[in-house]
């Protein structure tokens, strides 16, 4: 019973929905549809007290219905319709709301990553691969590809919701029943985009709740990847932000040691959105087609990964607006690793070596302006003929180009679509603006669909309650 | 490097759309792009020797160029790329394809279900739930509920795809590149529809992997619950169908044993993609951003989740094209177990009964049939009288109902949208047949796109090769 | 916070047995133990009031004692240990306890089996493989095949109690102390078989709770099985078993028809079980060593394990004790199915031919008799001639055979150790008789040693609080 | 096919075993046993040739030694017994070796983290909660933390082996038979420790592989985090250890740069392992009991998961063998994160101040240290006077205590049982190193009962082939 809270009211609107069609359709009179939607209507907010004996939400509803309204009437509000479709509809209904209220926070941490990177465009920070200095790059560059990755989030979530959003209504028990329903009547005051209509389909698939939960667990696994990023950076080995102390947990006997508690639990949800898809996944494999109490157990396992991920993304928000940067210690990082190294090896290229051979000259200075303790722009014309001896390079050029390259000259050259580069930060910055505030009108326009279509529904009920 | 062959044509083909993009932007000569290119061209169709020592398939590739080719030319196939983004390139074009061929299998195993659907609209079978007989129903009434199933795992795969069709080719080790290359067009040579275009999430995202085996899984668990209801209609003490020796291992010793062994393999599959799924998304789970070695595990459980749906759903329709359906078994099976039992109800109800009292006056009366062993229909009035004593019900009225109601006069009567009445399995089955069409010129415009684009290469390259 | 609700008084516990060696070691005065030991004696059994503000279960206790005893006093209880040897340390004393109890379910639901098969020893059934009749057996050797696969899961969770019966406790927050404690009396004082003796181990290592979780779903893997096949037993096309009311939902409409609610239940809470136990190894996958909040989200998907289990095994046990069994349905459909087939080959084999031939033969025996609508025992001469024609097999000597092979003759016959015969089932019984009876010693001795344990702190608590 | 390669041995030693067993029971001829030990005799080392168009390796033996030895004598060597029974011994034979060889691979790594603690036992270092430095410590505790962890994995795989290594030879299909065969002589002669009895559960249950990938899942996540701290202590920021060239790759360009390929590996085949867990459960989970075709696919999951672990094993043994330790780096970070605040603050609890308040008062400290960018030793009596003010403490005291309070000094002084105290790592190397010893003997006891076992069935294989 108590996971069936969450549905509570989505059953209670299905079944208004349902009552309003049966009477249009001359199924039950208007009578008998008013008391039934009097009595639903007064359940709204009302909280099940524990000692019903009711099985489930659904028993426990119409139990009270019938009681409020007689059997005469209250006898009739499932006619046509089965607790197996229900159930199939409370969930949809729930996740439907569910996506919508997770795709606004996750637009909302898209802006908080945009805003970031907007002040950020110039933060030179080290790019890493295998968790070694690899690049330098900014960290607007960083923070733009992790918006990259929560706006496909919503685009996936964006799919789902067009195959979540149809109608199992009126699928009865399995097959189907011979009382004319208009089951695309009851569609349309839900506002759902159509039916799942095959009868055995709608009331024994979840495939629908399996795929959700698979958008969620990528989406989270995406999240732990940033929140490790913000774990490793808050290390004092690292020290490329500090975390506010909404974000963290203070220790008490040493205040300057900040906990990443916030992250960590991200971290540790995405281990349990993977879990919960397991249990999704294997609680339907192998099972029989048409309802079983097996499809039951899936509900709790959607609903805690609702929560998971939407506390989550609304957590990874605060921290990323709560944190402190510290650019210069950042920087300072991106200058010491010897980041300039492709970029040494870029300009050869441009000179026409090739790009294997340029790799190895680099990697002969490189390992010669560490020997040195030496930066590369440091290197004299001598150490560079030593270092690059029989490889048929020209030390001359070399003292040009390696003097020449810092950090900051190469994000100032670094052009390619999609790279590190300054003039490429701002570009995508504004391209990613336009992209969230269009994801953020299609989450509204979702909403809105649904809520005018429940805002009908509550007129047609007024209009018979009377 | 054997997990590697799988996409050394792939690896191949990107390199000369990289190449011809080089050349077209004066980056490298028409010469030198004309010596790589050949060599390229001729190592299509070669498998590795196992002896080179290359760590991976890149490395070879690039080594067999250059030693073809020449460093001064070969040396340069590499020039602004890096195997972060060729390896994301590569499962990109390999999952694309892959996608391809499954939603053709699918489409054909619809095509299959459909057949046959069209074929047994008057089959009557007992529904399940609950693996208890709960309605009369027809197998064509099964079979399109699995074929909507499946339609869906097309649609389901098609977004996918959408995601996935993207290049990241040109993003470099992790942040870009100074030279001016042309992401735009390699693109469009390798029939992308677009860039994934910041080069951290280029190269570090595996998103698009475990969506990809997600949607696998899904896939699978739908085709896993088919297999469990063949395995368990071809038992002896179902015997609704009986599987061609293609699909099933008879044993020796008793011939008319047919092991189900096809089916099983598929549902024993449908557990491999969900643990492949598991491995992808926890190799990513608090991962550092960044390509880390991690990454290439993934590869080996993305091919053998393709693998398996791809086989799997051959098996399947090859098992739904081979089988004998036993018509008479099902239909005896369907007359046997009171399965008229919501159908008497719902008459009831359109006489103005309530549809909860419908019920109870109707379980009183399978109550009464079940200790007499007798059917519905065979009640007396006095049986009739004596069960429903007490609840008000008019037992001439229902003696006339029970009497009148037959399993096959229930699924005349059956109407509502997607039930299994009659008239129902018919305007579903061509329904179905224009949706599968649909998915199908999708699925053909989406390879001939790729073909077309590869095409166009190929002619670049014979051009430039001369 | 309320995760925690369920260690509350391991918590109280644990800080009472360190606060007693505190005292006895010098650490703290007598006075001070009493005022702590009255306060923590003072929380036994009192909820938490929601409003406390406190972060977790140790925050609220440590804040209750000072409040109550002072903080010259209470501020004491902590001294050289924190909250993550605490949280080790209650997760430990939860899950033995979770053990026993759930070993102690076990061997009740063993003996429910044992006693089953005990009444069921010559109740002749089809033995399958694919879900096909294989051979014929007796529904004892079933019963007994489950018996064995619980059994095994009690010495797996013996052998995980041996790891997680150590204390933590004393650790500090990951290096030790430098106060002379007695970690040695404190595992005492609680029941424990010795330490987690690393300090950076027992605080940070949760392998005690993956180990914990994999033998859950393991045992819970099995109960699915156990649970499918009573699912399909219960169908009608099987007619094996009747559940109980208890085990079973019945429809109102159809009140024949039993849904097996809680034995999909159980298959489904298996499902469950296995997310979970993803959960926590992907939680603890790739962390970085030391305390991690991360850890903190283990403890939920364990408490729901236990639960899981230990309900399902009851569950099971209810649903075997419950049922009725149609001993008369099982042995019509053993004869039905020309399952002698391996006997009737068998005895050829005794005869000097050889397997793989009798086999054959017997095949081929198996092949006429089906096509005749006989059973082997039915073949003439002349249609065992013409059988097995070419072969080299004696008519004769097979008719002789054949008309002498029935279920019963063969379950006399079956002679290898753990085969479906009779004198098999009888010894078998008796010897799983012997071998629960030494589990439920062993878990006896188990629940004792920590009972008595706590009786000895709860003494010398008593002693000094005077 | 190809997955049954690896059991091919297996097979031939079990069909002997059976063989001698039936001959010495009268069963077959001594010819007859002759012949067949002497074919299967010539197929050990010899690889399948794949055009038999046998379905799997024991039908693929049998028609081996059918052909060679003839059908009379070859046709007998599966008198009783059959392909469920074999397959079920093969995995056992395989999974005992492999445990062997895997606890061998263990027992060396943990040699070699014993060997490298004693040379790290006073090299300083911070321990870490949350990735936050937060105790000094040396760096042999860390190593003896994991030295732990993996005693514990070989003691799991120890209670493993126990259950795994039992006999299902004989079972038969199913049911058993009616020869009078010696199970437990085949038992001995495989070096089994007594039977599977039950037929049903001999062949049908899978647990035993089902807890032996969950002990490797166990293993690996534990070795996960071990490979991901090394990661993090290898990354310049950190600059703990310095990875060794056999445990990295280092880039062409940056030569300096070594990427932890072998220990990011070992991180992602931890997920591997994980996934085939979720595999080998969902596969049997709901599986109705009795062999099914859904078991094969359990065994290349089983395969791959001994492989992933052992080599992850031998790597990370490598790793930490071959790394370079900055002893330097490690002790500098060690002194600058005031990692003596516990050490400072259980100083004043020895002098009676309750351990809360000492907590608070050295915060307040570290809080005024933070400030003056001071270490706690360097605050003046005034500073200290400020920061303690209102807490009732004497500053004089702390001042005496903090200046005398140094992280060596603290090292001294940490004495509890399992501390980074270093006393304690002396004494825990000298234990951990006897530990090993024992279970390095008790692997060589299993592996030589084994081997023994083998050579007596060669010795009588020898002695009835003459």
């Amino acid at each position: 019973m108590s996971e069936d809270e969450a549905i509570a009211l989505y059953d209670i609107l299905g079944s208004q929905a349902h009552v309003v069609m049966l009477c249009e359709g001359g199924i039950i009179s208007r009578n008998e549809a008013a008391g039934i939607l009097a009595a639903l209507e007064g359940l709204k907010g009302v909280g099940t007290d524990g000692d019903t004996g009711a099985e489930d939400i659904h028993e426990y509803i119409e139990a009270a219905v019938i009681k409020k309204a007689g059997m005469q009437s209250g006898g009739k509000m499932h006619t046509a319709r089965s607790r197996n479709d229900q159930v199939a509809l409370d969930m949809r209904m729930k996740i439907r709301d569910d996506i919508n209220t997770l795709c606004a926070c996750l637009a909302d941490t898209v802006d908080s990553l945009l805003s970031l990177a907007e002040r950020h465009q110039r933060s030179i920070m080290p790019l890493y691969t295998h968790l070694q200095q690899a690049q330098a790059g900014t960290l607007s560059h960083y923070l733009l590809a992790q918006a990259d990755v929560l706006l496909r989030d919503m685009d996936r979530l964006h799919s789902v919701y067009g195959r979540i959003n149809k109608s199992p209504l009126g699928a009865g028990p399995v097959g189907g029943t011979s009382i004319r329903i208009d089951r695309r009547r009851t569609a349309e005051l839900l506002g759902f985009d159509g039916l799942v209509e095959n009868s055995i389909d709608a009331t024994s698939s979840r495939d629908f709740a399996a795929e959700y939960v698979a958008a969620l667990a990528v989406l989270m696994t995406g999240l732990s990847r940033l929140s490790e990023d913000l774990v490793i950076w808050s290390s004092s080995e690292f020290s490329f932000i500090e975390l506010s102390d909404e974000s963290a947990s203070p220790s008490s006997i040493m205040p300057q040691k900040k906990n990443p508690d916030m992250l960590e639990l991200t971290r540790a949800k995405a281990s349990e959105v993977i879990g919960n898809l397991v249990t999704v996944l294997a609680s339907t494999k192998g099972l029989a087609t048409g309802y079983g109490r097996d499809l039951q157990q899936i509900k709790s396992r959607v609903w805690s990964s609702s929560d998971a991920a939407t506390h989550a993304v609304i957590l990874v928000g605060s921290a990323l607006t709560g944190m402190t940067v510290n650019e210069e210690g950042m920087q300072r990082a991106a200058r010491g690793g010897h980041l300039v190294a492709l970029d040494v090896a870029e300009k050869m290229v441009l000179q026409g070596m090739p790009f294997r051979l340029a790799h190895r000259v680099t990697g002969l200075l490189v390992q010669k302006a560490v020997a040195l303790k030496k930066d590369l722009s440091g290197l004299s014309l001598q150490e560079i003929r030593e270092a690059v001896d029989g490889t048929g390079a020209d030390p001359q050029a070399i003292l040009q180009i390696a003097a020449s390259t810092t950090v900051s000259s190469s994000l100032e050259d670094r052009i390619s679509e999609g790279s590190s580069g300054f003039a490429e930060q701002k570009r995508m910055i504004q391209d990613r603006l336009g992209r969230v505030k269009v994801h953020q009108e299609e989450v509204r326009r979702r909403s809105d669909h649904v809520a005018g279509a429940l805002a009908d529904l509550s007129s047609a009920v007024s209009q018979l309650v009377g």
